[in-house]
């Protein structure tokens, strides 16, 4: 594959600084969706009656220009590490499952594993922070930062090293996914605890109350969650006293998590080399939602895959404005969100490309 | 293929009477759906964090049984009808679009076509009452029963023999479908007019008043909407004085279309055979309430493939109790929104039989 036009990268060699993260992100084509707009009215169906699959063709086109139409090669990358903050108690599970699920995916038998068999999606998996040492395990992508993050309930979750290395980790791996030619990526996480970390972000970025950015992830009892919306409640005091002020990047930095760190780099690296990103739930939601802070024209580049139920996932896609593609009451994270809306997008984009016009067809256009 | 076990049938003599079209539907498979049920909680995710997808699974099993573990072979079924009552300016399309949107279905270029051959469903389509003769066209299923309905503001729709008829097309098909090895059936349509149709038998069904049960069709403009209102609930009223006394088959009769009639009969032959029915949208939908009407046990064969933007297929979703898989603005018909919910009923699948178990892939449980 020939690496996008604009680009001049020799991936291995790339370094940003924080500030390379979010130069030279343009917003998608307002030319090339117009365009797409017209072709659209000219298929073979009443206007408008393809409803959120034209959308997809029109921003799609808009992200892509002349490789439109192109078959768009797709990939998936989840982004694995543990929280400090599970010594509060706040999951259902035991943060060895972190290690024990990244093992899960590396044979084969994991959700996500599935759904991006079945839908023909490339499938890599990034330890950016497991509390565990892989040894030099095949099939995993290497680039743990730490083992696992601080507490954020004592402290903060990284340090301004830690948050910059695991940005640079997932958008290098961005800047790899353009030069290997993917044009779409799934965006999804693996990491017990990060729940809570989400839910701090939300609280942050939205001022909503903690209660309502709380759900109960992988399913814990109420009592468990009561305390889980106190940590969150309490973390959010401890970093963000004037929470309209803390910028992006203190909110991941104090917040967030070493996958969700990586995964906003990731949607950076996606907006500067023009990728179509499809986002997962509720955690990697979180993670775009700072970058869009970081660089609001990230925000075209985006489509969310499906809305978990998760609370906070709401308010989030809210937020930024974004309507899920599927509704399915999902709740597992791993990218099987994203890579469950990977054939409506394709086939919004096989629809565009494919169908007959009304005058290639000789089918008649409405009469008023 | 070897057909179902209990298919003693020799499809080309099935000339059933409008008795056998109900007779020897039983329910899905509680046991199987039970059985699915333990499956599915021991596969590696948190419980029930499949959300909709684990419902499918299960529902799939009880339909199945053990036949569940088989691949599942896939078909669409796109009827195609004339409507007398667009002699009422009813839709925003000539009639002639019909038979223009046949040929277009025939030489590949509608958005039937497109999705189909994306997502490997074979495509059928059938003229049950086009007004045209295709003569011996190729390609095309020739089952035509009328060349239209009668204008049901002025008198039945069909009468008894026509709708007994365009039953037994689709009922036949749906045999045929089983013997051939299909275990997953998508049903559509094409027929300018029969959103107003559709609109009748909601009101008739449900008892909603015809601005609620009447959308804007291929997209009508505000006085030819007030019209279609106008006509929908003046048929209702001469058809249906008491309509909660009308039985479903006279509303069909008088209400309905010949491709309404048609895929009635297919979703009753599915459910007899035990298929896997996937409905579309507002006429689909409307078809398969008045087949529940006729045989409350086909319920369980249904899966709702999307909801359209039809105002009265919420209407009907709600009065079936079915909740739509996909809800993505569309508005189409062909059976395009069926066609878009395979590859989620397929990936549904996909997890039930692929993913790993919590013992098998040495996962850690819920500790609570």
């Amino acid at each position: 594959m020939t690496p996008p036009a604009n680009m001049q990268v020799e991936p291995k060699l790339v370094q940003p600084g924080m500030d390379e993260f979010i130069r030279d992100i343009e917003p998608p084509s307002e030319e090339w969706r117009q365009k797409a707009r017209v072709r659209l009215d000219s298929l073979t169906k009443p206007l408008g009656s393809l409803g959120r699959l034209e959308d997809i063709a029109a921003q799609v086109a808009a992200i892509r220009g002349e490789k439109l139409r192109d078959p768009i090669s797709r990939a998936a990358y989840v982004f694995a590490a543990d929280h400090g903050v599970t010594e509060e108690g706040v999951s259902a599970y035991p943060r060895e499952v972190t290690r024990q699920m990244v093992l899960n995916f590396l044979s084969e038998g994991a959700a996500i594993n599935v759904l991006s068999r079945l839908h023909r999606v490339a499938l890599h998996v990034v330890d950016v922070g497991v509390d565990t040492n892989f040894g030099s395990m095949p099939g995993l992508l290497h680039h743990n930062v730490r083992r696992g993050t601080r507490n954020m309930l004592r402290e903060a979750a990284m340090s301004e090293d830690e948050v910059a290395k695991a940005l640079r980790v997932g958008y290098q791996l961005g800047v790899e996914a353009a030069v290997a030619g993917h044009g779409l990526i799934a965006i999804g996480e693996m990491g017990i605890g990060n729940t809570t970390a989400a839910s701090a972000i939300t609280c942050a970025l939205t001022g909503a109350p903690a209660t309502l950015a709380t759900g109960k992830g992988t399913g814990v009892e109420p009592t468990a969650y009561a305390n889980k919306v106190r940590v969150v409640e309490a973390a959010v005091a401890r970093h963000c006293s004037a929470s309209s002020t803390t910028s992006p990047l203190e909110i991941l930095r104090c917040l967030g998590g070493l996958e969700i760190a990586a995964m906003a780099g990731m949607v950076l690296a996606g907006a500067r080399y023009r990728l179509v990103v499809v986002l997962d739930g509720f955690i990697s939601t979180a993670a775009a939602a700072l970058a869009v802070g970081m660089a609001p024209n990230v925000l075209g580049y985006l489509i969310a895959g499906h809305r978990s139920e998760e609370l906070g996932h709401k308010l989030l896609q809210e937020h930024l404005k974004l309507e899920p593609l599927l509704s399915l009451g999902m709740r597992l994270g791993e990218g099987t969100g994203a890579v469950l809306a990977m054939p409506v997008i394709e086939s919004a984009l096989a629809l565009y490309q494919q169908m007959a016009t009304f005058s290639s067809a000789g089918v008649s256009g409405a009469t008023r």
